[in-house]
């Protein structure tokens, strides 16, 4: 399948995902209506879908019904926007742009955004109890998609990685540097653990055996550093999105540096895909799309 | 069973339930340390532990077994704790002191504050996920209180409620008058359906049939109404917890309007229970309680 189309693979993902998000969300004409609009207003921005594209191709991967995949893809990209709604405030990164628009905190005012961040996290975990159940997935199965995501957001995994990173920015503002070990570990919790969450979630509902769930977390896990690394390059790069005082594994290891990183991320991650067959199509193609990066 | 000790009572509830909650909660010498340090300070901090208490004492008085029970307790206390260290932080009630000590964000700056509640409200989600069928709740079960209480602390309950409260308070700090139906509404959500919610949890893990589990529910409705109400009576008697421009149904009912909404609301949350047995005799202590509360 070397003519697989992953831009028209990402769009036709993306608008699934979009639409299932927008009737998951609570309409705007429901009070309270100014939470509603600002969960309505983050969720559905235009982003790429990167974590819920990834567990739908993961769970096909593994031969498994993408229709039960559906809500835990739309929970992940809930708990993925929740956390940008926390991170850009104020007490955190102060940005006042997110993909181009104004952040939530500048539209709704602090309040509104930090509940609208609440309102987002506990969605999703209604949704991974509720809809799951609703549309067929198995309850052991449902309830252990629940706890693995669970894991992944919380105080070891992404949340973690954003305490990890205040920490980091505190170093640097005071001069220190900081080693490649540690950028990796903030890394791996605050960007790494929901994404390789996302594939190996999507292995869990797909059905996949021990081993291939074990290959997918992997995958998941090496996908997950290639993109941080990606990221940092694309920061390193750019005036406008580098920020003064954001640990960077490019300040560390230099752009070729970093660019070998990635791309030994990247053949790792392919290294784990060696025993699906032409289904894992979708995967193979994101995980060389991650080193073409963009934005 | 008129000697029931209800002082006793919740004396050990309370000291099993920060049990469960020291062992579920990280240690603070794992890393991220100072995130768990807050998650620490602010869920060990002396609370009178009445959600989870309530919790318990359903599922008691439908003749489960407790030991099931105690992960969603801890759950309950988890997300009502999480709400208080967002509650009190500068953008909403921006308050310094929590139970006579610091509040979170005093302690630990904002940012830590903010995460420590994402963290706390992830954790919950991931004990009702892992720790429940850990100790042997059936997955059915274990993913239907999931989901219950999902529901009740997301953007149509808890938090939907702590938006509810910030328009009335702009209507307020406007001059308007807000409406009996109106505080009713942002009490049931805000306070309300956590509570509801707790007595509902515990009928399901105790083994509840249809009609026990609706008894139960309404029950603590009208136990949620009570609190609420009792709460408002206390501000207003207070110098030092009455707020400019809070809603408080004494305001517009009056002192004694107010105690007879929460006398009445008692009295429907007891005939609620006529179906049950002895055991139901904690959930009607607890609820003649609260309207003696002093704190």
């Amino acid at each position: 399948m070397s003519d697989f189309d992953l831009e028209k693979h990402l769009c036709v993902r993306k608008s699934l995902i979009d639409e299932a998000l927008n009737k998951l969300l609570p309409t705007e004409d429901e009070p309270p209506k100014r939470l509603h609009q600002a969960m309505r207003y983050v969720a559905l921005n235009g982003g790429k879908r990167l974590r819920p594209t990834l567990l739908l191709d993961a769970c096909y991967a593994v031969g498994g019904d993408e229709k039960l995949a559906l809500p835990a893809a739309c929970a992940i990209e809930l708990i993925h926007t929740y956390s940008l709604v926390h991170d850009d405030m104020p007490c955190l990164d102060n940005d006042d742009l997110r993909r181009g628009r104004p952040t939530c905190h500048r539209v709704f005012g602090e309040a509104i955004a930090l509940l609208c961040g609440d309102a987002l996290l506990t969605l999703a975990f209604e949704v991974l109890a509720g809809e799951q159940v609703k549309v067929g997935v198995p309850v052991n199965v449902a309830i252990e998609v629940t706890r693995v995501i669970a894991e992944a957001a919380g105080h070891f995994g992404m949340v973690g990685g954003q305490v990890d990173d205040i920490e980091a920015q505190r170093q640097l503002a005071n001069g220190e540097m900081l080693q490649e070990q540690q950028l990796y570990e903030i890394h791996r919790r605050k960007t790494g653990a929901l994404i390789a969450a996302s594939v190996e979630v999507g292995a869990i509902i797909g059905g996949a055996s021990e081993k291939q769930r074990a290959a997918l977390r992997k995958f998941g896990e090496e996908l997950g550093l290639a993109f941080q690394v990606t990221d940092d390059l694309l920061d390193a790069v750019n005036p406008f999105r580098m920020k003064r005082c954001e640990p960077n594994i490019v300040a560390v290891l230099g752009i070729d540096g970093a660019r070998r990183v990635a791309s030994k991320a990247i053949e790792r991650a392919l290294m784990h895909l060696s025993q699906f067959d032409e289904r894992s199509e979708p995967l193979r193609a994101i995980a060389k799309s991650i080193l073409e990066r963009r934005e």
